[in-house]
């Protein structure tokens, strides 16, 4: 009996002092900045989407996430692209913002990976009618705005945590995917991340069909990658939008998709309602491992989904 | 070929001219007013959850909304109340909220309710400690501050819709539901909604197993409802939480449940670790309809999910 009572008020120290509040005060302080930024801009802030017949093709192999409601099929949203396309059209608005939930079933051979969880959330956001440059460098000014506040203001949670925060200036370094496959080989990404100091961007990727290809010179896009320095990678993933119905069809065809998945987007895009525009998907709780510094993305959550490994809660 | 056009034109007019971006523009005021008012208030923001082992059994019937992942059973979740209770006993805040997108795959039958739809988000929200006055009082104050904020800023969006805010006072008026039974039978809720002016609360009523029983007057609750007037129907639904092993135990078998469903939240239960919380659920979509003065839930969003009906989107 007495025993038990040692092992429980051990279990509940355990639970209690695992060092998770900072970071959450931390993640909280993070929020906040965010959403005082996307509303000085005049961005209108969108619900998420959860479940629809219609969501991200992905560049790399998930499991399927997938549910059928009377008869009808309906994915776990990998990322909210085409929905952002079409709110873009249907609303007289500057541009959008979205606290997104995004589901990817990472086959089990991710489980070693410090950087993967099974659902996170994306801040995603899309500027009508902008251009990379322009969205480079409301993310350039909205990272500088977040580390500050945090620095700022979370005094006492970075102490405890031993973290001095670093404010990067603009603009930030560029590099170029095709220079760099040069010099490093297929595992660039990782190796200027060790290199560099402050967040960086990589530009030009051959990837899904929705990034814009620059129409004079095919195979080079008008896209982009913001990286973490310090080896903590990838930060976000944007790009201007292709939403013409030829062009979207070809790209779609020469990844060896089927048209049919996107029927309903095709449909408006033929219809010529979709509208140029640009954005990208800014990984919360990457955001806050590197602001913290954690080894492991599932140090800062409160409920880890680690791939591979069994859910608890 | 100039039909073609003219059908275009058409199609691209109904699509951009449907009245939804002054709707979602007071949807964008309300989620500023929200957080500013949860920050002022200190109450620490968590990400939501999507799938989880665990979830809320509900008081209602909904088809099964769940995922297979390497041999685990996920749900889609239904209400993050677990969850909530768990981080409330984990984190030293006063306490927490979450924007929590909830996924209730309502039967066929709900196909012509019009304040149903399959996904939804909700405010979630858990004071640590507190009293269901408490609690009630927080949100009485929420629901003011939200609605003058939109009075003050959606001016130009109220007229296009020819709405006018009323703003409520404090306190809300209080209805015990055992009354209410009494004096309209079973379906009080929507008699009353009807007759009232403001928003007022319902209070008391026997459902779900972590509300908080009376434990000297068996069978009464600390819970409520806020409920909208002119027939809008419900807002919030919340109460005091038991959280003790032996008390979660039997309201569990009581409620012809199965403890193993929620084992890994009664050990913590077993183990001591909860604690006392109070807290409840905002609808963001209901409060939107009930400002908004929509017939229809699925005409306050972009991409609306009506049961029964095809998603298109």
């Amino acid at each position: 009996m007495k025993l038990n009572l040692v092992h429980q008020t051990k279990l509940k120290k355990s639970i209690l002092n695992d060092g998770i509040t900072p970071i959450l005060r931390i993640q909280n302080e993070v929020l906040k900045a965010i959403y005082d930024f996307m509303y000085k801009e005049g961005l209108t802030q969108l619900m998420p989407i959860i479940l629809s017949p219609l969501t991200d093709p992905l560049s790399h192999p998930v499991c399927e996430a997938q549910i059928n409601y009377l008869g009808q099929k309906l994915h776990l949203t990998r990322s909210m692209i085409f929905h952002k396309q079409i709110a873009i059209a249907r609303l007289e608005v500057k541009g959008i913002f979205i606290m997104s939930p995004n589901v990817r079933l990472e086959m089990g051979n991710l489980e070693r990976s410090n950087k993967h969880l099974l659902e996170f959330t994306q801040l995603d956001i899309e500027l009508k009618g902008g251009s990379a440059l322009e969205f480079r460098s409301f993310i350039e000014r909205l990272i500088i705005y977040i580390f500050s506040r945090v620095k700022e203001f979370c005094n006492e949670e970075l102490e405890k945590l031993g973290i001095e925060i670093r404010i990067p200036q603009k603009p930030f370094n560029e590099y170029w995917s095709w220079d760099l496959t040069k010099e490093y080989g297929d595992n660039y990404c990782t190796e200027v991340s060790f290199q560099e100091k402050d967040p960086f961007w990589i530009t030009d990727f051959e990837r899904e069909f929705y990034d814009r290809e620059d129409p004079i010179r095919n195979g080079k896009y008008f896209n982009y990658d913001l990286f973490y320095p310090e080896g903590f990678g990838e930060a976000l993933s944007g790009g201007e939008r292709d939403y013409k119905y030829d062009i979207l069809i070809r790209k779609i065809k020469e990844r060896g998709q089927d048209p049919k998945q996107f029927e309903k987007y095709l449909e408006l895009a033929k219809q010529g309602i979709l509208v140029p525009s640009v954005g990208g998907g800014l990984g919360i709780e990457r955001l806050i491992r590197f602001l913290t510094k954690k080894d492991h993305i599932k140090d800062i959550t409160l409920f880890p989904k680690v791939p591979g490994n069994k859910i608890r809660f």
